[in-house]
């Protein structure tokens, strides 16, 4: 099966670039723009930054400071209100995935009805016209949800604790890399391999694509020769840069071949404990790799060599696989990654949720190769059981 | 120096994706376009194959097949005319660059007043506002100059002669790399090093980016896995998605660094010969490599891996020129790119137009090392004499 690719919404990216924030809200028509970020972002002093440059330009701005990890409905929708309120002509998201998540429900709300859950993804989901939606920036402070990429908001269904999709275009993401050298070393580390985990599934996909394979392989390749840089000297901007570019080809090479695996099983561990998702992620990586390997050979040495893995010609796909493992390993070590059964000490209770982890084969749809549910709950006690 | 990245218009890539264009056409609220072509691309069936998907979604069309090689304004405002006077609310470019830039045109003309010239790029030159803009798509039917990624459109000022650029948004490229198995080896050749020469330049710019730099290595690479095989087994899918790639990528790491040598130096060279611009181009590439090597190491050297070559490593910038320009000349062979002297006999009469191949020190300010007149002189006669 063969996919297609589209590309991503238009992207800025350079160091110094977020000074441009102000004039390209101006050049979009904005004069006063709903400001939103979380009380995180604003203390590391990123938030006053971007507001110098948009006051520049005399634009108005409302600033709404309670951006909160896995944003709910109940969130999106106050926030949605506020705009209204105040008369917003535009949105400008300045943090990491739940900010820019909360800027695409924010964008929609701007100039559509409310509530933000008649959005969700799914039957009967109203429609959002392009069109007629205001202008919305986002401002990327980590490295690695890779949402500046992606017309994709993850919203908390705030009745069920379900996390729901919501699309919304945006009009501009601007990536400075410089704003990411006060990251924590772990956040740096999560964030960092949730962006291999883009690449690495979009890659292996079942359904490959000649430019996402280019794209994400470029993007392994950026992560594999800067991650460890990243948390160890976290002032290293070439190694900042190298990690907001792997961020932003995650995605982009996401735009056709979807995820699989580590996603979906992520997603059902992020559902039962509160747990960073760059782990619930990353946990996943290594036996995705080698289970997938028979069913995408080409693609499984073309990862394993982007990883930097030295593969010898002739080499099996579950050879290369060994050999990108080996080095996955060695960078999660690097990096201080915690391990699955130190985060959650109870294998047991872990088991108890594999409805969750795997509700159902379409669940993992785009993997190259799929599994039963017995497969499925070897595979994550595999995961557990990793050395 | 170090530039900021945008990245290019919408792109969408994959076999079969020209079967969207009438869907795309709606979506975007066209309900009769101007559709742009000549007559080389209409009698290879590639016209009938897109009208079918837009007659297929209810939607007009005003078919101008008179586009010609370096479109001049006489020819761009004549279609812009017939599509006002036609009352089209929308533009469709099918073909190469010449198509393309035809296609740009047009859309400027359609909602701002004629003549193309009040837009040349310089001095007084009239603004286009994007918002006005009727939707424009374009579908590239040669792998190489990479228009469906860049606003920029070259065209002829019939008074002068000169080449000048308008700048126009592109709401949407379509890259359906099937489109191109049709294309003469010859036109392969030439366009495919034309998309070599501006990933070169760009990653050995003098304002390199890090974005660019990874863009651009991928296009490269994929030129030297491709190219070959697309002029030799011209039906080989993979080798023309590979192309089409190349050129796609050649251009988008371009936005940001912009081009120097070559462009500028073939441009000299079309303004007094008709010959194939991906000819002119190509004739600088060995030489520019060489020329900038000393000024720009880090990137020859990629330039070199990227390109396939072995670089010891310890190499100075010198010596990954020296495994570039063999690796390029290599494969210069293989695809029979004509020589400089084979297509302009008279050496004398070239060198008497080096005022227009070096008409000032600004016409390669990306480069990153300058050039004297005499250096530009020897810098010429190198490539005409070069084995």
């Amino acid at each position: 099966m063969y996919s297609s690719w589209e590309s991503s919404n238009p992207l800025l990216f350079g160091c110094g670039t977020v000074a441009q924030t102000g004039e390209k809200l101006r050049s979009f028509g904005c004069t006063k723009v709903i400001v939103v970020f979380d009380k995180g972002v604003q203390a590391a002093g990123i938030v006053d930054k971007v507001l110098a440059s948009i006051e520049e330009e005399g634009i108005g701005t409302v600033l709404y400071d309670n951006v909160l990890p896995d944003p709910s409905d109940i969130l999106i929708n106050e926030a949605g209100q506020i705009a209204i309120d105040e008369g917003c002509d535009g949105v400008l998201a300045i943090g990491g995935g739940s900010a820019m998540d909360t800027g695409k429900g924010v964008r929609i709300l701007l100039t559509n009805p409310l509530p933000i859950n008649r959005y969700f993804m799914g039957f009967g989901a109203a429609s959002v016209h392009e069109k007629e939606l205001k202008p919305l920036i986002v401002v990327p402070t980590t490295a690695g949800t890779g949402s500046e990429a992606s017309p994709g908001a993850v919203i908390t269904e705030s009745s069920t604790g379900v996390k729901k999709i919501v699309n919304c275009p945006v009009s501009l993401g601007i990536i400075d890399p410089e704003l990411t050298i006060d990251l924590p070393a772990d956040i740096t580390a999560y964030t960092g391999i949730d962006a291999f985990a883009h690449a690495l599934e979009a890659v292996t996909s079942r359904m490959p694509n000649r430019i996402s394979e280019t794209i994400g392989c470029a993007a392994i390749s950026n992560v594999f020769c800067n991650l460890e840089m990243a948390c160890k000297e976290p002032k290293n901007i070439e190694a900042r840069e190298g990690m907001a570019l792997a961020a932003a080809l995650g995605t982009c090479c996401a735009r056709g071949p979807f995820g699989h695996i580590p996603h979906a099983f992520g997603g059902g561990i992020s559902k039962n404990y509160q747990v960073a998702h760059g782990l619930t992620v990353g946990w996943f990586i290594a036996e995705t790799i080698r289970w997938n390997a028979p069913m995408a050979q080409k693609q499984t040495i073309a990862v394993a060599k982007a990883m930097g893995c030295d593969v010898p010609k002739g080499s099996t796909g579950a050879e290369a696989a060994e050999l990108a493992v080996a080095a996955y390993k060695g960078l999660l070590k690097a990096i201080n990654f915690p391990k699955m059964r130190d985060v959650i000490p109870n294998k047991k209770d872990l088991l108890s949720h594999m409805d969750d982890i795997y509700p159902s084969p379409a669940k993992i749809f785009f993997a190259p190769r799929s599994m039963t549910m017995e497969e499925a709950t070897a595979f994550v006690e595999r995961c557990y059981d990793e050395e």
